[in-house]
């Protein structure tokens, strides 16, 4: 399957809403266009793969520095970890890659909480 | 884990000898530099992720047209579907993401085989 990020951007535009893009095995890849912050969160069960395509990602950990990710640069949060992304005054494009059972917004629910992924 | 692509790709010039950068689940995400063609091959098993980073990525299918993956751009190559990467006369960067049960060229050993994949 052959996934044209570009395009698939230009069919939305709120900001914290993932959208599927493709499957592999048991995960999603999915993108996404933040900006601001989103809440403090983690996942229990899955290590969670930020890539980021444009602008740059921050994240916030609760006991090491925050780490700031650009364009050919990757994160790995690992499961159990809290984190809390980020954006300076910029729309920041990211592709995820997260196991098929990861909740958005961990156990917590809130107003950016999508509870139903789509595909775009 | 922060992981610098770009730097990565400083410290290898092989070419179709993918290296390990990071892990997330039951997976490796890898980075590999190609140019010229692998051999035909499939994975039985798994479903395999090509993220490109610079150049464009040729695949071959036995039975669809070849397609051509640039920046911004994703091929998943389902399990059990035999593929040919191969480039024009360009060297081309690619991220794969893969399960850690993977093997680099499928069942079949060729000199390009990379037995043992190392962490960079």
């Amino acid at each position: 399957m052959h996934i044209d990020l570009e395009q698939k951007f230009t069919k939305f535009t709120e900001h914290w809403h993932p959208y599927i893009v493709g499957e592999l095995n048991d995960n999603y890849v999915k993108i996404a266009k933040v900006k601001g912050e989103l809440i403090w969160h983690k996942h229990d069960g899955e290590d969670e793969l930020f890539v980021v395509l444009a602008g740059t990602l921050m994240m916030d950990f609760r006991d090491k520095p925050t780490i700031a990710t650009k364009p050919g640069e990757i994160l790995i949060v690992p499961k159990g970890v809290e984190h809390r992304p980020w954006t300076n005054d910029e729309e920041v494009r990211i592709m995820l890659i997260e196991p098929k059972s990861l909740k958005h917004t961990g156990d917590i629910v809130v107003a950016q909480t999508v509870e139903n992924l789509e595909w775009i």
